[in-house]
C-alpha cells in the first residue's frame, strides 16, 4: 500500500484517546472543551424554508456572511460580507490554511504553547513550526522580532483572546506590538478566537486582525463556543487577496457547508436572544470558574500554579515539580479522572513538561472537590515515585 | 505572498461560475446537478434530541453508521459498521482519499471522462492522472489492462453506476473484470456511487468493492441526490486497512460532520417512508428522461449521439461535427441557456472536444424544447460559422 508523505506525519490524536475513554459515565473529565449540557440552548427547525435542503453556495448563505460581518465590524474588524466565509467549524479554516499555504518544509509561526489540534493540521501538510513563548500578556516581543527578523514564515498563528491551552488575554499593548511587527515582516496572520465571547471579567481587546496596516490576514470564529457545536458552524474572515483562493478551496473539499446548520445559527447571531443566551452562559462559566479556583487552590496550591482564566473554558497549570504528564494519563484514568498533559500543545513535547490542562465547564461544581482530590494525589504518587527512584 | 505550490494548480471552477450564471430566473439551465425542487422531501425536526448540538464522535453518529452499514451488505458489500465514516458529502471522500493517497506526481486511474470535482480534488494535491476510455457498457478492458501493467496508479477512481458525465452504467461483467484486475494488480479501488438510487430502467449491478477479493477499496456514498443536499451528509466505507487513517483526516480536516443533518439522515435511511420517497423520485425523474430524450431526438437529431440514460441526471451528448464546447457557452447564455461542456471532464481537455452534458431533472419538461431548439441554434451557428472560415 503506497500512502502520500503526509500520511507519515499523522499522528493518533491523544485528545481524541482521552476523550473516548472520558465517555464512561463515572469518568470526571476535566479534559475536553465541550460546551456544559445544561448550556445548550433549546432552538426551534419549525420555520426553516424548505429550500434550505437543496445545494447552497459554497461562500455560504448571504444573510448569514452580512450577520457576520456586521458583528466582526463591531469588534473593529473592517471587512465587508464578500469577506466572509462560511466554514464547517474552525477546524476547517485550519485545513483551508494549511492548504493555501503549507508545503513540506514551510516554516510557519506559532505560539508555545498553541492549539494541539492546529498544530496537527500544519503538521500534516508538512510545516516546520517555529514558536515564540508565551507570557502572561502574549508573546514575548523580542523573541517574536527575533523570529521575524531569522526566517520567513508563510504565516502567524495566533490565538489571543483566552488561548487554548494556556487561557491567556493579549494585553492591549502587545496587540498592537504584535501587529507592528506583522506588518513590518510583511507575515500574515491568521488570528483565531473561538473564546472571544466566553469573557468573564471586565477588559476589552479589540482583535489584531484590525490593528493591521498592510499584511494580510484571517480571522476565524465559530458559534461552536456559543450556540451549539453540533450545527459544525464557523467562519472565516480573510483579506480580499486571500479569499478567492480560501472560497476554491472550500469549493474542493466539501462545496458548501451544511445549509441547516447556517439557518440556525443566523436565527441567533445579532439578535437580542443571543445576546441574553451570552449573557447566561458567561454568568454559568463563571460561577464553574470560580468553584474551579477554590478547589484547586485546595488541591493544586502546593503542586503547581496558574493564572486565573479571564475567558474561554481552562485552567493552564505548570507544575512546581515538573514531569512528563502523560505518564500521569493512564494513573488518573485508573481513578476515573481525565484531564489534557500539556506536552501535546507543544512543537516539541519532550522539551515541555510539567503542564496540565484542566477544563472547567464539565465537572458539576460539587464534583470538582473529589475530582481533583484524586488528580493532586497522582501527581504526588508520580512524584514521590520519581524521587524514590532518584534516590536509589 | 507565498503560497503553497499546490495553489498554482488550484483551477477556476467552470461549473461554479456557470451554475452563478444560470441562478438568473429567465435561464434554462441544463448545466446544474441539482435534484428538482418539488422532490425535495419535507422534513420534521421536532423530535430532534437537544443532545445533536453537542460535540459528536469523528466516525459518525453510531445509530446512522449501522443503518449505512445494513444498507450496504444488501448490495452485497460486506462491511460492519466500524468500517463506515460518515462525511460533509462525497466531495469530502474526494480530499480526504487525496490527502491519503496522493504526493506531487502520485499516479492515479481515472476515467475518460471522469467526475470534474474529483479531476479538481486530484490535482489540487498533484496526482498524475492516467486515464482508461469509457465505453456504453463500462471502460476498455484492454486498455485498462495495459495501464496497470505499465503504470502503478495508487488507485482507481471510478464511477461504475449513471456516471457523470456519460451516464454509463458497467455491464455485470465488466464489473467482474474490472475487479478481477484491480484485484491481480493490487491496484485499491474508489468507487463513487451517488447515483445508485436513482435508477429509470430495470436491470441491477452490484458494487464492484462487492467483487473484490485482495485489494483495498473505499466505497462512497451520499443522501444529497435523494433525500436532502442541504444537509450535506455523505459517507465512505472503507476496507479495515484504510479506516483508521481516513479517520485521522476527518478529524484532522473538520472533527466531525454536523450531527443535525446526520440525526435527518437517519430517520429515512432504511424507512418504508424512504422506499416510498425513492420510488416517487424515480418515476419524477423517468418522465422527465423521457421528455428530455423526445426533445432531443427533435432538436439534436442531426447533431449529436447520445445513449438514453438508465440512472442518474444526465444526458451525455457527441457531437457528429466536433467543435470545442466550451465557445459556446456564451452564446447560449446570450439565448438564457445553460449547459454544460464536455471538455473539463476530460484530463486533457483540449484533446477532447465535441460532447455536451445536459441535466434534465431542473427544466420543466414544457420549457424543454424552447430550450434545446435554442442551444441546437448555437451549435448549428458555431459549425456554420467554422465551416464559413475553413472556406475562406
Amino acid at each position: 500500500m503506497a500512502f502520500s508523505e503526509r500520511v507519515a506525519r499523522l499522528k493518533s490524536s491523544l485528545i481524541r484517546e482521552i476523550l473516548a475513554a472520558a465517555q464512561r459515565p463515572e469518568v470526571m473529565s476535566f479534559a475536553g472543551g465541550l460546551p456544559a449540557e445544561p448550556m445548550l440552548p433549546k432552538v426551534d427547525w419549525s420555520d426553516m424554508p424548505a429550500s434550505m435542503g437543496q445545494y447552497g453556495m459554497s461562500e455560504g448563505e448571504p444573510a448569514l456572511r452580512e450577520a457576520i460581518a456586521v458583528e466582526a465590524n463591531k469588534l473593529g474588524v473592517k471587512c465587508d460580507a464578500s469577506q466572509v466565509l462560511i466554514v464547517c467549524g474552525s477546524q476547517q479554516t485550519l485545513d483551508l490554511a494549511s492548504k493555501l499555504f503549507i508545503d513540506p518544509g514551510t516554516e510557519i509561526l506559532v505560539e508555545a504553547p498553541t492549539y494541539l489540534a492546529a498544530l496537527q493540521s500544519f503538521q500534516l501538510f508538512g510545516a516546520d513550526c517555529i514558536t515564540v513563548p508565551q507570557e502572561a500578556d502574549g508573546p514575548e516581543l523580542e523573541a517574536l522580532r527575533q523570529r521575524l527578523q531569522q526566517h520567513k514564515p508563510a504565516f502567524a498563528y495566533l490565538i489571543p483572546t483566552f488561548q487554548n491551552p494556556s487561557a491567556v488575554r493579549y494585553s492591549e499593548a502587545k496587540r498592537d506590538a504584535v501587529a507592528a511587527l506583522l506588518d513590518e515582516f510583511n507575515v500574515t496572520l491568521i488570528e483565531d478566537e473561538p473564546y472571544r465571547e466566553l469573557v468573564f471579567d471586565a477588559g476589552s481587546a479589540t482583535p489584531i486582525v484590525s490593528r493591521l496596516q498592510r499584511t494580510s490576514w484571517i480571522y476565524t470564529g465559530t458559534v461552536s463556543k456559543t450556540l451549539l457545536p453540533g450545527l459544525r458552524v464557523g467562519f472565516l474572515i480573510a483579506s480580499p487577496d486571500l479569499f478567492p483562493h480560501l472560497l476554491r478551496l472550500k469549493q474542493a473539499a466539501d462545496l458548501h457547508t451544511n445549509r441547516i446548520g447556517q439557518w440556525q445559527a443566523l436565527q441567533w447571531l445579532g439578535t437580542d436572544k443571543y445576546r441574553a443566551h451570552l449573557a447566561e452562559l458567561r454568568d454559568f462559566y463563571r460561577v464553574r470558574r470560580d468553584a474551579m479556583q477554590v478547589a484547586l487552590e485546595e488541591h493544586f496550591g502546593e503542586l503547581a500554579t496558574w493564572e486565573i482564566p479571564q475567558g474561554g473554558l481552562f485552567f493552564w497549570l505548570t507544575l512546581k515539580d515538573k514531569l512528563d504528564t502523560r505518564t500521569l494519563l493512564q494513573p488518573a484514568m485508573a481513578q476515573n479522572v481525565a484531564f489534557m498533559p500539556g506536552e501535546p500543545f507543544f512543537v516539541e513535547p519532550d522539551a515541555n513538561p510539567g503542564h496540565l490542562r484542566l477544563n472547567f465547564s464539565h465537572v458539576p461544581p460539587e464534583k470538582l472537590g473529589e475530582g481533583l482530590r484524586r488528580l493532586a494525589a497522582v501527581v504526588r504518587e508520580a512524584q514521590g515515585s520519581r524521587e524514590a527512584q532518584g534516590s536509589k
